[in-house]
């Protein structure tokens, strides 16, 4: 090959997953630099309490976790660089990473952009994120044992995290735009003669009310034009997730919601460009899967230097 | 159904992945009883610093960590029960775990009972195992920067090991029984002409030698019947791994080499049983790989005794 890559292997995003990636790979003596745009951690940054990643019997906060996660990878020798992707080449045997703090080549990149959810965009959302306002009841639900919240939604997540929130909330309000469920059928059946859900068909949310947590709910009923007050401790948005895939959209095959398609070892369609996390096609998206993922797009980078050597 | 199961989940097995499923599942308000034979932690809590499990910066001690572990599962509810299992039945909606503690009925059971590797059988290896003795160059090899070593084994696990074991030891003997490497041809071809490594044919250890640590090895030739002493400051065995799978081997799809058949949801060839960790077919086996495969095993629980309510 002409040019010589500035590193062995480039991770783009520093959630657990890429945080992971880049550990396994540092330690096995690969030059390995871990991109992130905002902050390490990722989604894992902005959660207040994290009580399901093993190891951690009293919790850990998000932002400590992901600096622990950090000061590890780098312990090992991995390079960690604020920057943004602009432009990603990966075609070719050296693949060309161009960034807001310079040019990076590598023979392997790991993909591990991860997802973020759709926000409501309504008034109080922003503010109250984290304090009431979630978009993970598997993360967040045990906060709201016997108290009321809202889910808003009505497909497959909304219904089935509305089902999964009643072991916790003594009432679950599921908030639906249209006059019926997106679910398919068997998972409404979950929930359409649920003792301790209520649905409110043609609703939306116009606003979310609280000081310094989610107090209630400013509604609207989009076919009688009502308005009304529904007071909850918690609201929990599933209306999509959106995987951050632009700056690779066009070069590696993605599923039909745009996650990136991988074999088990995290082998893209494109040779030398593996993923993980979130932003994989997958069924549960946890810190203790991207952590597993991460691990294994570590092993898979260097089985696939090994084998650019033979 | 004619009885009440005395349990929705039953985890067989502590390891990471078994923990994990109990906290997963015992977070979701299932009633959850995790059993383990020894200590739990599996083979984590014989390992004295893993230093690859994300989130801890300066490394954790095996038992440490088990520990944490356990606290975490048991502060969400899940019972954990030191007890053999004795006898299973996985046929039928509910199955039935018969342990020297008594008997468990549950619709859902977990297998996490992971794998042991196979023991070379000679002296010193107990005395010495986590002592220079090491079944795992991805766990240990970082600690032998600088030093020579021995890898033990022709197949492909140990081949790939040796390789890996030249980022940090100046020096890899590979001690293989035969004059030949069982390792297929792609696999071999990084190993044959290796500055770093030297291979020794026909080759067995009788003794692992050393005090507090490994000191040397004596070999046997076992062609010209010569004996020799090789100075090393570690011995990898890679003789093979053994899945614990006697007490369900008939039940469930097993692969060729023993280990339990399961798609990405985790579930096995048999309706409520699911798998996770080391006992599981698939290509890596480590704490954050057995973390992720609980994580989901817990989940995928929850569904399946949804399922069976509607």
């Amino acid at each position: 090959m002409a040019d010589i890559p500035t590193h062995d292997v480039a991770v783009i995003g520093a959630g657990p997953a890429g945080l992971t990636a880049a550990l396994y790979a540092a330690r096995a003596e690969l030059k390995t630099i871990l991109l992130e745009r905002l902050a390490a951690g990722g989604q894992l940054a902005t959660t207040d309490m994290i009580e399901n990643y093993p190891g951690f019997p009293m919790g850990i906060n998000g932002l400590d976790a992901s600096f622990a996660m950090l000061e590890q990878a780098q312990r090992f020798g991995a390079e960690f660089k604020l920057a943004e992707v602009q432009k990603l080449d990966l075609s070719g045997e050296i693949k060309r990473v161009e960034t807001s703090e310079g040019i990076i080549t590598a023979p392997c990149v790991i993909l591990a952009t991860g997802a973020r959810p759709r926000l409501l965009g309504v008034p109080g959302e922003e503010r109250l994120k984290g304090r009431g306002v979630s978009y993970c009841a598997v993360c967040d639900g045990a906060f709201y044992r016997g108290k009321e919240v809202a889910v808003v939604g009505g497909g497959d997540s909304a219904v089935e995290e509305a089902v999964y929130l009643t072991r916790f909330a003594t009432k679950v309000y599921l908030l639906v735009r249209r006059d019926q469920l997106r679910a398919t059928p068997v998972v409404q059946a979950k929930i359409l003669n649920h003792p301790q859900v209520e649905i409110r068909w043609n609703t939306v949310v116009e606003e979310i009310l609280g000081e310094s947590k989610v107090e209630g709910l400013s509604l609207l009923n989009r076919v009688t034009g009502e308005k009304s007050y529904l007071p909850v401790s918690g609201v929990f948005v599933y209306v999509g997730l959106l995987p951050n895939n632009e700056v690779f959209a066009e070069q590696v095959e993605l599923d039909q919601n745009g996650y990136v398609v991988a074999d088990e070892e995290m082998r893209t369609s494109v040779p030398g460009v593996l993923v993980a996390g979130d932003i994989r096609a997958k069924s549960l998206r946890q810190v203790a899967t991207a952590v597993g993922d991460g691990a294994i797009a570590g092993v898979t980078a260097q089985h696939y230097l090994d084998s650019l050597k033979r």
